[in-house]
């Protein structure tokens, strides 16, 4: 069974404000995503700040994870970097220090062609023995994979996934059926954007990469397994529930929203590296009473 | 004198695949645009592969060049990171390495907001006694200034400019106007992006922070000091003759494209970082022809 399927969890990465991180509430966020049964952890995504974390603080997470999940759930592991070096060496350094598999992501700063990603991707895979889930997410890569590039990936050994943005319900049919087509049976594709998680997985998707799931488990387990089951009616229940949430992550951004969450359910204090600043005062209360009408799921 | 007026020429940072630099190599650069009286330096700028090297090598770059130019011209380096914490730390060591000036960018991962930019140039600017220059560059920064955030930033003590990405001729000047009536006199409004710059410069902006001057420094002076003076006429034939290396530039992106400058004129033989890979063997033939021409300005 592929550990790129079902409800990847992604916590945030619990750090001082100089970037060191701090083990011990990371285990306390671990520990709930193992007890909600999620079918895998996303440590150092995006939500996770891989991308704000010096190598060896990202070494010590990936460490610090695998001793409190100890082979309960699969540990996927985010190890994109600017530099093809830079993530060879992150993505090794995650496989000693006890990763499952690795989330790569085309990382730019100086916009990248089809090429350039695949060579990259081609050179990462090929420095473990790990299966890697493609990371599309353009928003903060500022890469955008055509499906032909996806595919041509797919062939590629130790490629065995993609995590792509989510879409609306009215777009992602074809969308995924587009996509599906040109790729193995057996290769992954899954979804991220929370909002729009359940309608991917009901139009075929396998996985939810889920910022929500990193931090409220309970929930977010009901809601993508209702949508993998098919089953509609429960899944328009707990969107009902969850919009709310939907209205202030697309506001805030969800990886502000979910420091706050961490704070509020009194399970870390942690802001996010600066130069993020928590979200507005507003922007939290809004949060409080989305959080509050979550708890009745 | 304001250092961020004229053009300011930046150079290509050559360096091993592994990201160490040569500070021979990039003396070798250095000296030329000294010798073309370029008005100032822009040592690790996007051009020169800042966010590619770690912090060791770009003091090392800042130390190599501050050696070679010895305050014959500014010399301004850009010292953005995606953590505030790094940014300061990466200011004060281009501070103590020998550089006039700083090119701070908002480097962004999580999309960021302007008040976290505000604070983040806050802080940067407070950090040494550098005048800054800011570096509004979506592209590669995937931040947009809006003018109000520009003229705010304008009122911090040592923020003296602004890098503006350039505009074609027919929206420039509406534009640039408006920007000029929110900021003091004495700040410094100039732009990049190559081929408007000739437009920017006739519409009023002060500065030009050019790519192609960092390997071309003596036709591109030309052309900047001819738009400087407003000579419209000697800008149009001078642009006629650049225009087949825009072209390339558009279509490669110049940062690919000096790299191979570089090598064709027997000045460094040096790769872009990976992922980066050189141009396809067709664009390189279209860029020599285009560098060809620009022999004969």
């Amino acid at each position: 069974m592929s550990i790129f399927r079902g409800l990847s969890a992604f916590p945030i990465t619990p750090a001082d404000p100089d970037g060191r991180i701090r083990p011990d509430d990371l285990g306390v966020l671990l520990e709930r995503l193992v007890a909600a049964k999620v079918d895998s952890v996303g440590l150092l995504g995006s939500t996770g700040s891989y991308m704000y974390l010096a190598r060896e603080e990202r070494k010590r997470a990936v460490a610090a994870a695998a001793e409190v999940v100890r082979g309960r759930t699969p540990l996927i592991v985010g190890t994109g970097a600017l530099r093809t070096d830079d993530a060879i060496r992150l993505a090794q350094d995650a496989e000693a220090a006890g990763a499952d598999g690795l989330l790569v992501a085309p990382v730019s700063y100086t916009p990248l062609r089809d090429e350039e990603v695949f060579q990259n991707f081609r050179a990462v895979a090929g420095a473990t023995g790990l299966p890697v889930c493609i990371y599309n997410n353009p928003t903060t890569t500022h890469f955008t994979f055509s499906d032909a590039l996806i595919a041509r990936l797919a062939a590629v050994p130790r490629i065995e996934a993609v995590k792509n943005p989510g879409l609306p319900a009215a777009e992602i049919g074809p969308k995924h059926e587009a996509l599906a087509a040109l790729v193995p049976a057996e290769f992954a594709v899954g979804y991220s954007g929370d909002w729009n998680a359940s309608a991917c997985l009901l139009a075929g998707g396998v996985a939810w990469y889920s910022v929500v799931g990193g931090i409220l488990p309970e929930p977010t387990m009901k809601l993508a397994h209702a949508a993998l089951a098919g089953d509609r009616a429960e899944v328009a229940r707990l969107e009902a529930v969850f919009a709310p949430m939907w209205d202030i992550f697309k506001r805030a951004s969800s990886f502000r929203a979910v420091h706050v969450i961490a704070g509020l359910l009194g399970l870390a204090t942690v802001t996010p590296p600066r130069p993020i600043l928590p979200p507005t005062p507003e922007e939290i209360a809004e949060l409080e009473r989305a959080l509050e009408r979550l708890a009745k799921v």
